[in-house]
């Protein structure tokens, strides 16, 4: 049997829209290192860099009928996030869907397969993160979950979870760790700006960061050339 | 024996040129979801979108000497189509042989292989799909067939096939298809204009395409969060 | 034992700016088309053009602490060549140590692995050629070498030889041969330019490198179509 | 902060037990076609079937100090599932950790990453799936989680999952859902060893599952040959 | 419109038989280096070695509906040849299938997809060639065609060519040369019978086929270790 | 220009040979975790294990000429080291010149790139790692050294560098550690084997290696089941 959820929670819109201010890397930092999709889904077009809420959806492979009866679970500010059940690359969705997205308020789609339409979702200045740009059409004859947990590129993602996607990626943020998140991420971005000065004054890392003892404890030694490899 | 096939026929040049006003995507529907190059195909600068009549032509693995010779036989409004007889992605094309296909009037390239000189490709606007974007250098030591059938990137392709391509990827439709697939582009085109209307208009996909009866045919159920996973 | 070797040698400066003016598949085929990393590192924003000395460094999978050890032996017109210890597409370079380097006057950097913060990269105008784009944090706990003979990507770099990456690729060339690289390409450069005005003129490659012969020699016909297959 | 979860739950043994009576592919299909591991993941030796209780385990890239933790969590009729915190192919674990394993009645390993000593582990008839054999070796540097839920290979485990693995990869079923699915794998079984026997007497599965009106619905024509293609 | 052809031609059995002798790797030159299938395709058990005529069948993305269709064109001697509209590696194939197949004589099966139950089907000693080994199962809901030319794995395959598989992959021989090709098959067996005493008493390949003066001639150098790099 | 270099070095016999009671894992570590090359050097068949004195080859892509050459430099107790000057995986190599290398003792081949008559190489005995296996045919027209220095699938492989392989790959050995790299492979194996034993009879790694302080001072907590995530 297959499910729509309907009336998933959402985080506060204010947090939600705040993560806008900082890159996946920060996120993805400021959470303890984890959260990341695979390194394979890449925006359609770059620069890009969105923050929302995640509504879920589950596809068959080749098959793209799910993403409409997701569409309408969708709201402002949401993030539509897709996996096949399957490894899939087809082209799932184009200037068509991203219209009616658009139309909803919708930020963006992270699709773990393939999209088409690339040029006019750039013109359109829908952003899209995908494994895929290839044409291939699909089917409508086989239902899924929407709004269920997924397994989307490696990460877990609940809807209402924060998604943040840049040049870099996407990270999925926990919706009861959105709050704490955008803390550390607003705390992370601080004390990098006072590191990036010493650095662009031409300190080193090697100093500000005190790692000098470290490394000789561990062994490092320094000869110089020609040293016998 | 490899040999050269000259005077192959072409489609009529207006149902050639009428291509380009349609996507990969569009055309690829119209035809009924066949024809297109492996998703590995793709452009080296976008956006980019071409049609032309396809010349097509072997390549040892390494080797680019049948480029060369491919090249007579291109015709103002041809795109060149090249596959090696067994996977490589050396770098068999570059700015040079870009300058003698321009200057013949040739549309573009589709190379199932790898390119170089990109930034000059780029700069020249001469547009090019292939898989790889490669430096390596090639020798002239084998032979091979031109414009015979081949088998570019999972699709088969004839001299004189009309071939699209753009940001999306590369479509092939065979000559003798190619005013009735033009014909359902358009078709298509403008069907998908009255629908997104609507969509912009904020209906959704669910009452446009009547799906609803059906989902709820195939079991599809709606319920409130939470829900029993 | 990890060791950092300092005051590396490397080729005179005027040599080394000099290779600027020459695009990798250029260089590569100047010095008898061999130096060559692998196709899959690519620039982060393109177009994208320096040449450098390099200054090696080896990481350990996932963990970034030798990149800070090996900016302090940066100098102004180096290039920093990485690689990990086994394969990794973590995120091993940002913003931070972009600034850092470019504090340096370092030109730019070559990362068999993942970078992060590509936004900023592109917005700094600090040329970055790698595996991957990924977000994944790493940590500093494992030494390894600087400034030993690495092999890079498939092709073996020692510390001071000259590197020349463009938007194909990124090419090596050992310190002892750079000044006969450098003639070599501009030798190269030279008597491609008169080719490419003959090409532009409408020549064939098959009369201007005189083929014609060869190819007969080896077989090839030449049909009308319809050609028995 | 790193955790090791102590005593955490596991299926009752006789149903664990149970399950090795059924392919991956049965309790995949009977618990509704969710569950599977990559189709990366492969046995080091064929055949091999085994079923068990997860104990889970996350590795830094490159570091298998967490192995060693996660041993002390495992009991008789335990399968250990080990996933790194980002794509490494590193050889994690080799002929003394499977002593270690084995010692503890261990009955197998997932391991999402690289393995070594492929000889051995098959002569010790000690089961593995994992993504590669490479003999790269890894340091112990940093820690992470133990009995933890993780994503391994693009599924959900959490620790006391029940792990069947066979020829065609590994399925995770979700303890609480154990009773009912290995019900259903019987019940699958069952049905088709009647179909085996029909199919092997010579009829047609399109006359047992009584597709020919359905297919005749959705347009499937017969044509003898030659057709219009 | 989807299409099932009946009556396709098949190739004389006591040709197709013959090919049995010969390996992928004669078959294949002996038709002048054309008609492998992509080298993914590898055997679900070693060694296997077949011929068979080729029934085609087309299916969709995770639905393997087609294949109960494609069973009833299957004669003795016939081996199933099948590709999904778009990549995919489920698992479209298992023992029951497997039991049809056999049931009606036929020899084995090509998979440019995922097959699964692969322990059974080595029990069994049903020869198959795939892409993949993954459970994942398929639906039943859209049609293709079954007995037109294919593209499979890189290769045009019509229904009634000749299959040969074994260790080495896969090769497709077109109906209308199987007899040629079969000659030549014989004929450079038996040459390679001759040249392998030689070389195995010790002579040179160098002597037996006379490459010396032509290396010398395209400048190859015999040096004394050390040589100058 | 090409070269053939003769008469290189190689490690004493006794020591070449004993390497083989060793495993490409234990000689890795053995010589500080350096030397593999990469995951996807896979035996034709399991178990093989050899060791040997390197004769390095390179061939142009699709172009086996120079396995020819190479034979004549073969010694007994040799192993062939080959690798394409550009990425490719066609079958340079079969029975024939596997006949020609056992009847002048060679141990086995290492081929970056494909092979083919793997049923028959299983058959006669001979060990092969490779790239693929492929039944492509290759030709023999552009020549390439023999005998240099040559990075093959990532590693730097020197004539007469001591060459270890078996079901975990393959490893390098630099002739002039040859000594020093086997006396640390049998010292690790000796030691490996007294903690194999306590493993054996139940202890546990972390306490065999007193890992428990070293975790807990990383910040390692043990908590009991229910833990909050």
């Amino acid at each position: 049997m297959s499910i729509v959820v309907r009336n998933t929670p959402r985080a506060d819109k204010a947090v939600v829209d705040a993560f806008k201010d900082y890159g996946v890397a920060t996120v993805h930092e400021a959470q303890g290192r984890v959260g990341l999709l695979a390194s394979y889904m890449r925006p359609v077009y770059r620069p890009a860099h969105i923050s929302g809420s995640a509504v879920t959806c589950e596809v068959a492979p080749g098959d793209n009928w799910m993403i409409h009866v997701a569409v309408e679970q969708c709201q402002p500010g949401d993030i539509l996030v897709v996996t096949p059940t399957s490894p899939c690359e087809d082209g799932y969705f184009g200037d068509l869907l991203a219209a009616s997205l658009m139309s909803r308020g919708v930020r963006g789609l992270i699709m773990n397969a393939g999209v088409r339409d690339a040029a006019t979702l750039t013109e359109m200045g829908f952003p899209v993160w995908s494994k895929a740009l290839f044409a291939q059409g699909t089917v409508k004859e086989t239902i899924a979950n929407v709004n269920t947990p997924i397994v989307c590129a490696g990460a877990l993602v609940h809807p209402g979870d924060v998604i943040v996607a840049d040049d870099d990626g996407v990270v999925v943020v926990p919706l009861e760790k959105a709050v704490e998140v955008l803390a550390k991420s607003k705390a992370r971005e601080e004390k990098e700006a006072g590191v990036r000065k010493r650095l662009e004054a031409g300190e080193l890392g090697l100093d500000i960061y005190g790692f000098r003892d470290r490394l000789a404890a561990k062994g490092l030694k320094y000869v110089d050339y020609p040293a016998k490899g």
